[in-house]
């Protein structure tokens, strides 16, 4: 995947936007129709070593798009309309965005259960209704038999960048603390655990959550959070090592401090995988300066969606572009970045 | 799929700003994030009856979006590639936006040919760079052999509208004049003769283009423009009845004005298909107040991309909601709307 988006995609659609590589796209809508070029990607200046500079300020929106294509379509706690909305409104929400406006495609095999397909709709509209992001084009293709795996659907969103935060990787610094917003691995085993009809006495259930209610408030009142993230594909251990990589610091949890739910626990252990890698669709990792940890730790705890928020760790000097775990034992290891795929289709 | 999208989708997602239908819808960005509530779509009045009226001075941009399904994935003139920012572009135009930002979405069946994705790619790339909309986020999917047919993709786009122009339907009077910008079905025939393998001698060629370049400099020059839709799914029959439907006036068009080459003739008769319903990709319908009709066409002709454009008919107070078609041999027919979906994956 990696090799794909570095070799084919960033080579070929070359762009100082697009090269950013953010879950959202910054782009602004200052110029008009009739300032002719002055504000197209192209006539940017290109980023050419240390010189580089984006003109920052003219950025107000961010701009996403996520396709799902999870199996099974409804699992405990979610499904796949619930979970369009969410990742969209979340990769905005990580941008430091206030989601604003979606757009809606379905890809739908012919002969689709017309009552499935209204029960995602459903999902889709209480879901967007909850998160203030309201739904504003659309489009529907519908293929015959066998040409795709019953309904995929493509998200891409519009968000509008609260006001002088700019969220960066570059922002973050040594002694800032790892906050998790919420339980680990929870729908990513959710979504596994009804697909292999695992029977754990209750079943996983999904925290998938659209995190804007969550988040934007907090962002718009502190200017102590310096970068959010959602560890989506891969996991916490990928999204640190993505994070840790990209400002050039050292990472160091705390595994007594991870939350993981027991039931979370024991099917990690039935499946042999680890929750560390395992997606989440309802959770944000947000770094925070120093001083303020506590603070946003405890704002988050007071929403329903960050009851379970807990500060995992902080970035340090050592260690530059890794992620150590200080396991329950007392020993450290490293924790590498996910290098193959294993869970295609949680979300 | 007109039963879907009234029943379900509007029925349950109902906002202001989705139920005006149009291929883009219009959006507003000067709230800024500070401004809670105040732009989102759900706190302006909803539609109400005659009294509804939209805050329409601050929309300024225009978002869309659109999967591409087509099959087979390459064909005379074009690809699946290009037909996706084709498609996005030119919604985009159609509104009256000079498209700006694109998002790229992939879903992509497991063991696809490499060399035939870097093909789209490349495509891709080439027809964003030709209609000045840059690819500025992405999202690439896997899934597993037989969960979707080789290579769907998702584009999105954002359009900033053109100063002091809004199209709309209701700005379209009688007598105004109807502009096809190029032969119709030229795109339509030349996947479906590639399907079925017609042996037509030279193959028919999709004129699958981004029509900004045409039509933006054209829309900032003159205030003659009322309206503009591109006649994609159901050909040129259907769009004109949206249109006459959607302003309560008649259009009357000329058989012998229709541009269609010979060869698209010659395959809509072997294929039993009138020309008429058969999709387009490169070609749009431009409505002209009627005494700027000549000069408009005259403009449209001088780029190569209208080469071929004519005006086919003109609006008429009789037969509110119809669509007639004077015939080459003299009589008058009604041109109905295409009630089925005949051809499939046609974009």
């Amino acid at each position: 995947m990696h090799e794909l988006i570095r070799n084919l995609l960033l080579k070929k659609l070359n762009n100082p936007i697009l090269n950013e590589l953010g879950d959202s796209a910054f782009i602004d809508t200052f110029g008009g129709a009739d300032t002719p070029l002055s504000v197209s990607p192209y006539s940017r200046p290109r980023p050419s070593g240390r010189g580089y500079r984006r003109a920052d300020y003219r950025q107000n929106l961010a701009f996403t798009t996520d396709s799902f294509v999870v199996s099974p379509l409804r699992f405990p706690g979610g499904d796949i309309g619930k979970l369009a909305v969410c990742g969209t409104v979340n990769d905005l929400v990580m941008a430091g965005a206030a989601p604003e406006y979606l757009s809606l495609a379905f890809i739908i095999e012919e002969g689709l259960d017309y009552s499935l397909l209204e029960y995602i709709v459903d999902s889709i509209a209480i879901t967007a209704r909850k998160s203030r992001a309201a739904i504003v084009t659309g489009d529907i293709k519908v293929v015959e038999k066998n040409a795709c795996d019953k309904i995929f659907i493509n998200t891409s969103g519009i968000g509008r960048i609260v006001k002088n935060r700019r969220l960066s990787l570059k922002n973050i610094r040594p002694k800032d603390k790892i906050i998790v917003t919420g339980n680990l691995a929870q729908h990513g085993m959710a979504v596994l655990a009804k697909r292999k009809d695992l029977d754990l006495g209750l079943p996983i259930k999904s925290d998938c959550a659209a995190l804007d209610n969550l988040l934007i408030p907090l962002l718009k009142k502190t200017a102590a959070i310096r970068f959010m993230r959602d560890p989506t594909r891969g996991g916490l251990a990928t999204t640190l090592n993505e994070i840790s990589e990209g400002c050039g610091l050292g990472i160091v949890i705390e595994e007594k401090k991870l939350p993981i739910s027991q039931q979370v626990r024991a099917a990690g252990e039935l499946l042999g995988l680890d929750p560390l890698y395992i997606a989440n669709e309802g959770i944000a990792v947000v770094i925070v300066e120093p001083k303020s940890g506590d603070r946003v730790l405890a704002a988050l705890r007071r929403n329903p969606l960050g009851r379970k928020a807990q500060i995992v760790g902080e970035v340090i000097k050592e260690f530059p572009g890794r992620v150590i775990l200080n396991t329950s034992i007392g020993t450290q290891r490293i924790v590498d970045m996910l290098t193959s795929e294993p869970l295609p289709r949680i979300c």
